[in-house]
């Protein structure tokens, strides 16, 4: 039984309230899903098995160059970090894995880690390297790159502070390696993008040659930022000549916020499906750019319309299809527990009203090139409230009904503020 | 000696004007390239001796959904049309060959086409297929798509298209076959991204079977429209799988219009030489989408950027690098010949740019991550007024060192314009 | 009682079958909300006396610049399109008004449209003129503009075209003109931003002293398309200058897929709600650009957004405003009766969705900075499913519960099939 | 004779080693442009009287949310800035100005700033607040707005610093205050438009009263950033409403990067110069965001064009025509005293080719709707290499011909990385 940060006491009253309210509306949702032919317990326990990993820096507050506004309570360690994420697991059910970054969540000993997380009853998720910052300390600076500088020695260290994940990922249990890196350029002719590549490309192999045969690394695209001209990985052609280069261990990863404007993002997710090198997820929502919004607050259609294609590849059991499901927001203006409690909630939510699509239907309407009734089947799956559906799945594994209004209840968010001091207000300056 | 549309005489009488003040231009020029190390002559030949092809369907008045308007002296036919090509390539020797729509260009027997080039000096590039429209008396409809289409005896038909405008090309000489499609979707759902694309591959592979040995295949992606939802061939990931799956006579080409807000077009240029599948280029510019504007009017330096990198293969000598040069426009406020004539024109314009461009200087700065002035040794090559060795590079190949000036001089459309009868203004009623 | 296209029991058989099941969800949803402190009646009879009005140009198959693909049973002339619209009346009794575009729709006497929409239970929204095209026979072309364009003679054909429309409308009970042009520029330099934008002005004034005392004038911005380069009325901004100029009968028309990439439409709104001069909307959605698919087909939630201001605006009682609100989409690959039948639902939808948002703990969240639970407060209202409100609201006025499938079952589009003779595949050349 | 931060035989040699081969190539230009009945020495002389203002923050290299990598010799405190600045000017003679950044840039006494400027024979432009982070020790956080928050006391506070930096202006010579704020929102409703827009009206009229009468206001309007999903001020169509609401010592300020994608940013210059509210800008470059790149690095047409627009209201002796000129960018990866320099030069550039455009025959083109030639007439003047000009107005005002040459050989950056510590590297953590 893992330790507890809120008292099992104070969820159960909460439910209380509200489990017969609950019970009502997901007998009248089964009801109207029986007679689609849906078995609504089958949903509420793929649901149950869903889970989406919590990046460590999502507990914290976010910011942007202009200013950040930590709120109270921030976590002051990786420890503290993992106890806010034990109490979104706790209330949700829904993340039991963090994925750390290094050399943020950098111990002394990893092993210490491993067993705070093992009484939190919390696992591992990838590994996160950074090469888009200088560490104090640090030899060569990544100024002007990391994996793709121009200078050997820099390559080196970046390619030996990925090893350096990947070992201390071994002992904590994780099986993958994130590499995002932000080289790239904010000048024409600053680098010459083909001798950038392959430096990229030579670094990466390097440390793909130091991958355990048990584990998967992931390379992110992203159209700019923090590179304002030409970015070395920018997009997911680029990812997959990297993911083709390296072999079958390397994966692309889909970070929903760093693509072009108006790209179709569900069709490159089918596309890495079909050629057997979608890593998974990075989930947030976006308006602008990579604003790493809360999942599903601005385009809630476009989520569900990336998890079609997931329970679609299901659906048709497509070989090699495993992808790896993790948060990645920043949360500047909420308390980040309460957006990550709501965003595992949406991610949960596009999954199931994926799951109740009526996919011969669809297949039919498709081949019939009836457009309109292909749109109306998926457009009504998207329209039912499966709330029922994922407080029920809540319920059932521990959590809350009301994860949000429990959280506020517990008086946890009061009670850390007490023990962690207060931050200042940061940022400022950089423009 | 060609047929020539434009009388010799007008186009000499409008070079004497010029050619003193060409002169001083070009060795003030000259001069101060020599201070630079680079033979202004050696640039001049080598733009006389770069070529870019004319769309034969460029030489018409374009239109949008909403109306055309049609100039004076429309070419009534494929006749009329090369007659066109050949007064943009008398006037500025840089346009050689004209590219085929079928069956917009079929006439009864291919040799007829073969002929009328061969006496006006012209010959033929890439044929381009049609499977985005309907032609009259057609059995199957491409409403609902074409290659990618549902319906097997639909893509039977497309794929037999293709293969019709392969056989037309080997009768007038051409050695490519470009393929663009309008298959896609207008709903979320309407296709299946999997499906549609496998179809996709697998009518490809049907009509790359029946290419010539020494043909080159090009396939050309697009964002967006026809389709409004989803486009088969959405973006260069696609079409390097595409040419990737097809073999090494198929190569990806690459039109500046076709591409999300704010991409870097150069850098996708890069990565399509580096791993040798670059088929070429669809030359124009765009504010917004695929406006289909003239060449350089709206983003000359993002041109030179274009043009950089292809010199910057040059120079390293890539191997298998011999990409196509085509323009694709539509001219709906301009005379089409005059807006062909200035096209040519920019695009060589960029290409000398290219070539004036300090490489090692460049290469240094970027080894020495300076970027300031790796940015300005760019700069520099882009704000040289390269005019008189574009203008010298037609005067020497005998065409006009004005040759908008020439044509206007000629009175070549008010000539045509009575042979050839008043079009009613098109369009309209398509919302 | 109006002469019904569809005949009545075809809509009570197929009623027949769903009502029951439609008064069990009606009954949940009814005691949800109840919970919540709404009564559902009075939602269902909100939604009841919402209507949007039909484009007459909507009923017949849209298309691109590349082809245009009809369906069987295209409407001919103005009296099959208003017999189509009054099937979607029928079905859906929220689409009492049909908007006409002259000269599309003009007949040699407007009382004819009268009779026939009056037989029909029709009448009348805005007029809508035609600068964008040439009519055969015009004597001025619009090619280089209308309104704005350099020429006089030019500029009063465009007026006087306008105030034709105002004398139609005047005869058949319209009481609005929506004035929308494509004047512009595809070349930096082609045209001079101040003096067209003057000349418009003064343009506009004319016509506007033409306007009745109890008319509106509604003017519409597009950011491009026609023009690539620069759009004489190009935004919200310009929109709302022409409105402040002209004077108080003048309005701004927001349509949904007229905005540049990423733009906040619903805060658009929201200033033209503040300055008392939003006039009513075009309502689509988009992807791209001015894709005119269907209302709520690709982001449901901005669609939401939208109509969450305006239920603010009537919540908070704000004074002049009384939005007209219009469909302009472009049917490509649905059916135009059916796409039209969906969109207006979804319109209702959007609009019962904002009705149930409960405004006064939004108000207390926004006071206390509380963005979760805001943003929760609306999505709330998103997620519900009033699916059963709108299918009362339609069944209780004489509709169809399941329009759509009513409309499937009528026969309608293969009687009319067979009335009117098949289109040609139209448009392709015009690239 | 103003304090000189580099040895003025430093700059008198680097000048003597490049003065003949200008004078060449100035004579060359000069009967070039003679010939087009342009007299050289006069676009000289209007050169030379061009200035624009360096932002003190701008001598500090930038950053991003991911990190910031100073470089040697970052300056400590706004004494070390204007040290800078005045390196820039000496070299340029093209920025006397400087506009602060308080509290960046508060000292005890202000007089201390004016002395020192005087010093170096600087003065000072207009005044920036800052309510977009939270200063040390400040009552009231910005986390949810500053001049638009819900809590009176935080807007009081955000007016009452406007206010300080007014007085601080007064006492420095300072005759304009600039306002951009970042509130704004995350999520959908998070904030109500209408109501935020009303207080911050009420703020920003507070502000406007303590306005001294011979004083301008800026607003710069921004689409987004810091904030991402609204943003108060969010385009120039509520700039426009800003100014206008406050009176007629209001105007709006264009930041280049500041727009949604594809947006014609010269047409907005055109309507606020036509409409009498354009108040300046804020010169940089961009392709994605806000990236704040060098003025003319990425896209130098688009800054001609902008320079286009001004030079047409000179020419039109346009009313109330005075634009305020200075460059917002945020300096990375360059040294941001090199990148000043270049970005003023590149600015002067876009003005004198805007000032050689033959703005007659451009008008008689657009009278004749010759698009092409209107076309070629602006990209004739863009494509003259004025660098001439530009060294030339250097020299003659006593600053350099090559003045990153002669700064790099000055040893300044060297000399004041010695007596200014190092920063450790900044940023991260924040993501």
């Amino acid at each position: 039984m893992p330790e507890q940060r809120i008292r099992a006491d104070i969820i159960a009253a909460d439910n209380e309230k509200r489990v017969s309210a609950l019970k009502v509306g997901y007998e009248a949702l089964g009801a109207k899903l029986s007679g689609e032919g849906i078995d609504i317990d089958t949903i509420t326990e793929n649901v149950a098995e869903f889970f989406v990993a919590i990046p460590s820096w999502g507990v914290g507050t976010g910011g942007t160059r202009f200013a950040r506004f930590p709120g109270i309570g921030e976590p002051r360690n990786i420890f503290d970090k993992l106890d806010d994420c034990a109490v979104i697991h706790q209330l949700t059910q829904a993340t039991p894995r963090v994925s750390l970054h290094i050399p943020w969540d950098k111990v002394d000993d990893p092993r210490q880690l491993k067993a705070h997380a093992d009484a939190l009853g919390l696992s591992f998720d990838a590994m996160n390297s950074n090469t888009f910052s200088d560490a104090p300390g640090q030899e060569h600076s990544y100024k002007y790159g990391s994996l793709s500088h121009t200078n050997s020695g820099t390559r080196q260290q970046a390619i030996e502070h990925n090893i350096e994940c990947i070992e201390i990922g071994k002992i904590i249990g994780s099986k993958a390696l994130t590499v995002w890196i932000g080289d790239g350029s904010n000048f024409p002719g600053q680098t010459n993008f083909m001798r950038s590549f392959e430096r990229y490309l030579d670094s990466m192999k390097a440390i793909y040659k130091r991958l355990p045969s048990d584990w998967r690394i992931f390379t992110e695209h992203k159209m700019y930022e923090p590179a304002f001209y030409s970015t070395v990985v920018q997009d997911w052609g680029t990812n997959y000549l990297i993911a083709t280069e390296l072999g079958n261990k390397a994966y692309c990863l889909v970070d929903l916020g760093h693509h072009a404007p108006n790209v179709n993002i569900e069709m490159i997710v089918a596309r890495l499906v079909q050629f057997r090198k979608l890593g998974g997820f990075h989930f947030n929502d976006s308006k602008y750019g990579d604003d790493d919004l809360d999942s599903g607050s601005i385009d809630p259609y476009r989520l569900f319309l990336v998890f079609n294609e997931l329970v679609d590849a299901e659906y048709r059991k497509t070989r090699d299809f495993h992808p790896a499901h993790m948060i990645d927001q920043s949360h500047n203006v909420t308390d980040p527990i309460e957006s990550l409690i709501c965003s595992a909630n949406e991610i949960r939510r596009a999954y199931a009203q994926a799951l109740i699509v009526d996919r011969k239907a669809l297949e039919d309407y498709q081949e019939a090139n009836d457009a309109l009734m292909a749109s109306e089947t998926l457009k009504n799956a998207f329209r039912t409230d499966v709330e029922p559906i994922l407080a029920m799945a809540r319920l059932k594994s521990g959590g809350a009904i009301a994860p949000v209004a429990a959280f506020r209840a517990s008086g946890y968010r009061e009670s850390v503020g007490k023990e962690r001091p207060i931050v200042a207000s940061g940022g400022g300056g950089i423009v």
